[in-house]
Parts: C-alpha cells; sequence; structure tokens
C-alpha cells in the first residue's frame, strides 16, 4: 500500500560511499546500495537470484558486484556475467536494479513503473546545496507507518504541545488555523502568527528584543517531502507583507521513506540562512530538531501503539486535520490507480476518510516549489 | 474472553498520587489513571478521541485532562471542553470514561454495563486498613493468561513443590485433601494440616517448638480475587475446634487483572496480626512470597510455553482440580451469557473443562467473605 | 514438515549427565533428556500430562522423575506411579517417551512410529570414539529452517567465498565441480581439487611446501547427517589414486536436527588423525571450524531474512544445485509419504524443487558409510 510511480529518498549521498554496500529496506523490497568505480550510484535488489543471500554482504569488483555466497557475478545493469563451475549463464541469472538519481544531497530512488521514470519530477532543494545555507543531515527510524507521520506534519499545531521547549514555544499559536490548499502532488500549508515569542530553538543562536512574527510555510508531497519556508522576523517584518528585516529564516527539508507497512525512514535537515559560517550555530539548531523529533517518535510510537490495539477506533476529525486528510486521500487515490492499472484487486482504504471534502487543485506543477520561493 | 460486570484492581491506591497519569492496559484496554483536584480517582481510556494519542502523555489542569498532542482539553466525564484554532466542539468529542472506586487501598474499576455497575459488589477487605494488622504492597506482571495463574491459586498442593524453601514446607502437606465448596461467584477452599513443621517463611519470623497445626481456608472469587484466612499454630490449638493460642495468622489478599488474554496484572499482599509493630516482620513475610510468586511465574510461564506449542494438548483431570474446574467453569457461564446479552456469538469455552460435576452452590453470597471471618 | 521415521541427533552424550534434565525442543516438541540411576539415556516429552507443567525443572528420583508442580511422579516409562492426595491413578496419567540410544558420543532418538524404530540404521562414526582421531564437540543453534543450511552444506563452492580466511582459501577451488551420487537416503558427494594451496585452517597446524591436493567426499543423509572424509596431501599424493603420504585427514561429523519448522540445532565436530596428542591442535582445527560455522551462520540467517520478505522468490538454479536439489526432493518425497501413511493431506512441497532430475539411485545402502571408508 505504498504509492510505487514517484521517486523516494534512498539515502543522503553521504551515506554511500565508494567501498560502500549498504543494506536498506525500501518499499518492503530490501536494496543495495553502492557506487560503481567512477561514483555513479547504483541499487540493486539486494537478494542473489540464486539462492536470495544479500548482496550487500557481498564484494565490488570494479563495477561489478560479487555474490559472497557462492561467488556469483553481475555487471551494473544486474545482469550475472559469472558462475563458479559453469560456463553457461542463464538468462535468467539476473538481479532486479532500480533507477537511482543523486540530486541536492540526496540519493532518490524509483521503484514503481519504469516507462513512468522521470528525473525532472524529483523535487529541486537548491538550498541543500548553497553556500548561503547551512545545515547537518538527520536521520531517524520509526517502527510505526509512515502515515502516522505524515499526519504529524500535516499539522503543526502540534509544535507548542509536543515540542514546548524545542521548536514550540507560546500555546498561542495553535490558536491561529493555517491556510490549507490542494496540490497536484499534495498539500499547501501556510500558517503567520504574528506577535509572539521566538521559539526556543531560535532563542538559543540569535536575540531578539520583543515580540516577533513567526511563518511556517510548506508543501507536503507524495511521497511524503516536505519542503518548508520558515522563519521569524521582529513583529511586523515578518507578516507576507513584510520585509523580514533580522529574520532568521529556514528552508526545513525532510523525507519518509516508507521501509515496511509499519516502519519508516526520516530524512532530515533545517538549513538556515543566517551565521551559516558558525558551526556551532548550525549544530545548535540541527540538535533542537533531533530532540524535537525524538519528542514526536515518542508521541507518535505510542499513538501508533494505542491504535494497533483498537483497529476500528474512529478518529473525530477536527478543522485542522484538513491537510491530513488531504494527504491520505491522494495516497489512497494514487494507490488505487495504480493497483487497478496493475490488474490488482483495489485495496481498503488506509486509515481515516478526509476531515473535509479536499479543495479543488490548484494549477499542476509537476516541479512542486516552496510557496514562498 | 473476560468477565465484564465485575469489579477489577485497578491499581493500588497508592500507585496513584496527585500528579499521576497512570497508564495501565485492563482487559485489553488502554486505561488512564488519574485524580481530579480533590483526589477522587478517576479513569478514562487512555486514547484521544482525535487521532488515539494517549493520554497518559497529556497533562492535568484541575479537573481537567488535556492531550498534549494537539491539545484538546476533556473534563472529569471525558467531556471535551477545548479545542485550538476551533469554536465549535463536535458532539462527539470526548474520551470514555470508567468507574473508579477506591475501597481497602485498592482503586477497583468497573468496564462492563455501567447499568449494572454497583459499589456494593466490591469485596471487603477490612484487614488491608485496620491497625491490627500490618502489610507491604506487592505487585507483579505475568505474560501468560489470568486463567493459568488462577489454577495455581485454587490449588495449594502445589505450595511443597513450588515453594519448598519460602511458603511451602513438609511434602506431606500436600497428602491433605482441601475441602473444595461452589459460591455464586468463586470457589471455597477449606484445608487443615495437621501436626507438621512451620513452613519456612514463619520460621524466619515467629520460633515454634515442636509441630504446628496450619490451615489456608480461602475463598476464590470473579474475577480473580483470593481472600484466604491462613496461619499457623501449635499442635492441637489450629485444627479447626482449636483456639488458635500463640497463632501465626495472615489474610493473603490477591487479585488477578487480564492485561490482554496472555498477560497479567498481579497484586498481592500478605497481611499478618502479630509483630504488627516490628517492620522487620512485615518485610520478612513480604519478602517470603515476592520469592515465592517468583517461583510461581518461573513455572506458569514454563507451563504456558509448553502449552502454547500444543494446542491440542488433553490434560489429565486429577481429583485435585475440582476447585479450578469449578472456577473455569463459572468463567465460562458468565462470559457466554454476557456475549449472549450483548447479542454476540458464544465464544469456545476457555481452556479444560470442570474436573468433575460442580458441587451445588452454597447459599448465595454477593459481598463474599472469608469463611473463617 | 520433518522426516518423521528416522534417528535425530538429541544431544552430545556429554551434555547429558547423571543429574542433568536438559530441556530441548526437538521436531517441535519439547523433550526433556535424562539418565536413570544406570546411566541410562532417556526421553520424555518435557510435558506433565497433569496441567502441562515442563518436566525438566522437576526432579529426578532413583529411576523415576517427578513433576515438582503438583508432585505427579512417573517412572522410566513415562507411567504415572504417585499423585499426592489421590489413591487411584487414573490410566491415562502417562506422559509420551522417545526411544534413545547413545552412539558415537551422540544421544539419537527416535520420533517417529515405534514399529520402524531400528537402532541398526543409526549411521556409524568410529572415528568419533577412536584414539586414532581426536576432536572437540561443537554446537550452535540457528532460527533458520534446518533445510537452508542443508542446502549450505550441499555446495562446498562456498568455501573459497564465505571461509576465505578460515575453512576455503583459493577461489579457484570453486572452479572444480563435484561429482554427485544419489543413495538411497541421501546424496554423496565427491570433489577432488589438485595443486592449490593449503586452506588457511591446515596452514595453521601442517607445514606444507608448495601446493598440495585437496578433497572434500562426503555423505549427507536423511535427516541432516553429514558425515566426510577430506584432507591434504602433497600434490600428486592426495588424488584419489594417490597414497595420502604426509596427509592431514578430516572425518568431519555434522548433525542438524530441527527444534522448529524455523530453527534448529546445529552439531559437529571435526576429527583429524594427526598430532592427536596435541591438544593446541586439536583446539585450532575446531577454533577454525567454530570461525567459519559463525561465518556461515551470518550468510545463512541473512538469506533467510531476505527469503521471509519474499515468498515468492523464484531461485535461479545453476548446476551447482544438483546435491541440495535431489537432497531436498528426497525430503518431501519422504514426507509425503510419511503423511500418506498417516492419512493426512500431503502438504505443498518443500522450498526449491530439484536443479536437475535426480540421478539414478546407487546401490541400496541401509547403513551408510563414507564414500572413501
Amino acid at each position: 500500500m505504498f504509492v510505487r510511480n514517484t521517486w523516494y529518498v534512498a539515502a543522503w549521498a553521504s551515506e554511500v560511499g565508494p567501498d560502500t554496500l549498504m543494506a536498506r529496506t525500501l518499499l518492503g523490497v530490501p536494496v543495495v546500495l553502492w557506487r560503481d568505480s567512477d561514483g555513479r550510484p547504483l541499487a540493486f535488489e539486494d537478494r542473489c537470484c540464486h539462492r536470495g543471500a544479500p548482496l550487500s554482504v557481498g564484494r565490488r569488483e570494479g563495477n561489478c558486484l560479487r555474490c559472497m555466497y557462492h561467488g556469483m557475478k553481475f555487471d551494473a545493469d544486474g545482469i550475472c556475467v559469472e558462475i563458479p563451475a559453469q560456463d553457461r549463464i542463464p538468462a535468467t541469472a539476473r538481479v532486479k536494479t532500480f533507477r537511482v538519481v543523486e540530486q541536492g544531497t540526496f540519493l532518490w530512488i524509483w521503484m514503481g513503473d519504469e516507462a513512468k521514470c522521470d528525473p525532472a519530477l524529483i523535487p529541486q532543494t537548491p538550498w541543500m546545496e548553497s553556500p548561503e545555507w547551512a545545515h547537518l543531515e538527520g536521520y531517524t527510524y520509526y517502527d510505526t507507518s509512515y502515515l502516522l507521520i505524515s499526519d504529524n506534519l500535516l499539522d503543526l499545531a502540534h509544535l507548542p504541545f509536543v515540542h514546548a521547549t524545542t521548536l514550540g514555544g507560546d500555546e498561542s499559536y495553535a490558536d491561529t488555523p493555517a491556510k490549507i490548499e490542494a496540490l497536484d502532488n499534495g498539500v499547501r500549508v501556510t500558517r503567520w502568527v504574528r506577535a509572539i515569542n521566538p521559539p526556543p530553538f531560535v532563542q538559543k543562536v540569535k536575540a531578539y528584543e520583543g515580540k516577533i512574527d513567526r511563518w511556517n510555510n510548506y508543501d507536503f508531497m507524495i511521497p511524503g517531502i516536505f519542503l518548508m519556508d520558515s522563519g521569524v522576523a521582529p513583529t511586523g517584518t515578518g507578516a507576507p507583507e513584510g520585509n523580514r528585516v533580522d529574520a532568521a529564516e529556514f528552508r526545513s527539508t525532510q523525507a519518509l521513506t516508507p521501509e515496511t507497512e509499519h516502519s519508516t525512514h526520516y530524512f532530515y535537515s533545517q538549513p538556515h540562512n543566517f551565521a551559516v559560517d558558525k558551526p556551532e550555530v548550525t549544530k545548535s539548531i540541527h540538535q533542537s530538531v533531533v530532540d524535537a523529533f525524538e519528542e514526536d517518535r515518542a508521541m507518535i510510537r505510542a499513538q501508533s501503539r494505542s491504535l494497533d490495539l483498537e483497529p476500528g477506533f474512529k478518529m473525530v476529525p477536527l478543522a485542522a486535520d484538513q491537510a491530513l486528510g488531504r494527504f491520505r486521500w491522494l495516497v489512497n487515490k494514487l494507490v488505487t490507480a495504480e493497483q487497478a492499472a496493475a490488474g490488482a484487486t483495489p485495496a481498503a482504504p488506509i486509515g481515516a476518510k478526509p476531515a473535509a471534502a479536499a479543495p479543488a487543485a490548484s494549477a499542476p506543477a509537476k516541479s512542486p516549489s516552496l510557496a514562498s520561493a
């Protein structure tokens, strides 16, 4: 029950070095991520076609990968080119490969229909490679469905409650509703809160006198890509019509990739555009996010266990659920369409239905960008 | 497969302080136990009606409880009284509550039909609060069905075998059969053993010259409440017709509460009526019971694993199984009746059938008391 | 899905001392292994017929075993001879027993049809008790099916890849195909490799100048008994027609016994016939095998997890799979026949089909012996 015809983050590019054979299960499929002699990233199903041994405990030999159980060797296209003590190589002796693209500090993988694979669909994240922004790379692992994490990201009203001492701050933040817009491939969320105190993670790295305005404007896109323009500025200058003078801006960049139906890889970073030459500032901001994401993880794991105990639980929808409702509706629609195209019987819908009718889709945007970009 | 229309021990009253939000799953339902500003105990289903987050990681605000995921606030009746950024509160925005009564050092919970909820049905345990008796509070956790623990408590012939160095003693103890009587809501077990050595746990705290008589008389009642008059006295004085001169008496008070079908909360204590002003005596007695209950737990967990390996295993019933057979028969009868009343299809019987026809029920006793009380 | 009418290794004889009550699950059945007063090995189902408590936490009393839950006592035939507080002993009060034979340092158990139980079918392993050979006893535990371990043992082409620094050595070893012959109850594998370097485990204990010949000739028999004549000798003398002058010979003796469908007991040893009076040599050889078997275990567990993720995985058969294909075919045939005889519906075949048509069976050999013996 995953959308397949979409790009997923498989890894931070930095995780896969020249000699790495990284085993990582993605969408239920064990994958080995590696690089050929030229540093080109490759992804094979991590299962030798012979007896199913993992290739990630194999050996790279130039542009080939050798299974270290019985010694079969595969080239960069996954085709077997050598079998010990056997001259004839069967045509079926090959392993499945997946298209991988290195872009914006990530390795992106396509695990769906190859005919639809288009690297132009990969979201642009220029701030990840720009000298005007600084960030550290974060990763965490969840033993829950990615959809519960999506829900979390689609209602930031949880900030002051879950993250009182990190990303949150004044509880009045939650009283300002967000504006929700439908995108073809996701949801756009816009929230402007005026004249509140700076959140703790900002207070640690930048001094403001008096109240600030705060904004959190983001696109959350299939399959689980979160790109946010957020920040704070002295009150009056941080509003939509303001000039962001003396602002602290961030480009939170996050990606959820299901490991299985019940576990998730979570990649995240929090680029900032001030004090970019001060590693201690970057480190402080990153640590606040790390701490906050542990707060989320504790809540979401507890929620997941609670839901597992009562599969028939009917959630009471609130107005604030509009964004997550839209996103779950979209996931269901895409999965159902993919299954129908594959001739499969459509499965039951995932999770909750939309809290409200989804707003009409905004103009198509194949390369989604930030609301404020 | 639990009896629902009955009072269960949810916790020792002392476990839930003024600021405690105790998460405990009872009968498969996650519950949060807490107290309002006046110290009145309350129990909510531990699952916010919005997205299922546990309320036990929430925040008490006077007589209300706030969910700390998205900030919904519930009053002492479980009714939502506040939603951030939303004025209209849906009528469905409430969490399930359960009736809780504090009595005899326990918090008792009713999880069945509210129309049948009657605090007068809670067993009386006056010795738990009397200055003439002293005890410590015990708790242990089983990853087995409560029925295997009930079985254990309903045949004390296991004492000399499982508890040779703690509660047991002479193996001849097991040669004296117990007398079994049916109660409306349980079983009464009476065993008098004459002229044996004192059991080890008594030897540690009270010196006897020569043999003693020993008695273990108890009611074991739905849902799993064990109330025992037991003790030892110099032989001749401890028999039914004796005067219990120089006796050491105990009022073992135990309660089994299923966490799930396969796990159990076990509350226990061993009040004694001698040397009540000597904490070291109370501590020694308690420690003997703690040690003994670990012996039981090791045996019952091993038994449970053994039975799990062979679901079709047919037990060979012995004469000593009369009490446990009666109790399991009663559980089945009550569960079946509750399910029939609820319009559900009766489930298959739990576990073994009674070893023998249950004796005719004794006179109805709605507030069961000790045989010797 | 196990062959039942066959002898399994239950334990090393040395594991069961005079006072041992060893609990070990074999073929899904919990068994207690013990010895009577005369040292005769016995095996009971490890489950008291009364309430299912394990007898392995019981007490040996002469030639009897007492359950330490409620005190039932069973004689060496598993018949109950004492019940506390009960004079009449029901005819059903007995526990299942299994035939055990101590032979060749092992305790062998028969868990099938008693009418077919014939100790003459137990494989002979005279080197295990001969002063001309020295060995240490090994045991390891797998949480995988025994069939994946059988597969491993039936294609030693994995040696140079999995065991480069222990049992393996030159990768050219894998280029020489093995000769496969069918036995009535297994497979005979013969491999002669000429003029290679000695494998690392031999280099550690015996110095050779120049190349050696190496042979690995073994029978792998139902249910999972591996008996190998292997060794090295200076090249020219180790070939089939050679005289094995200055040879280092081994009689690897291994046995797989399923604990459950998904877990396995693995008994192994590596007797050698040189330097038998030097414990450090025996220890070095044994340690090389221990290390190598950990290498196998890591690979096979990884393979098992990989296969579990994709139950529909179709293996690509290679020429080298002939032996394992034959063995799996034989297991299926025997299991199907046993189930048909028991009136059960035949289950689906286990695992992969033979890679090629099995060769015609060689002459029947009820007591299989080594190819070279």
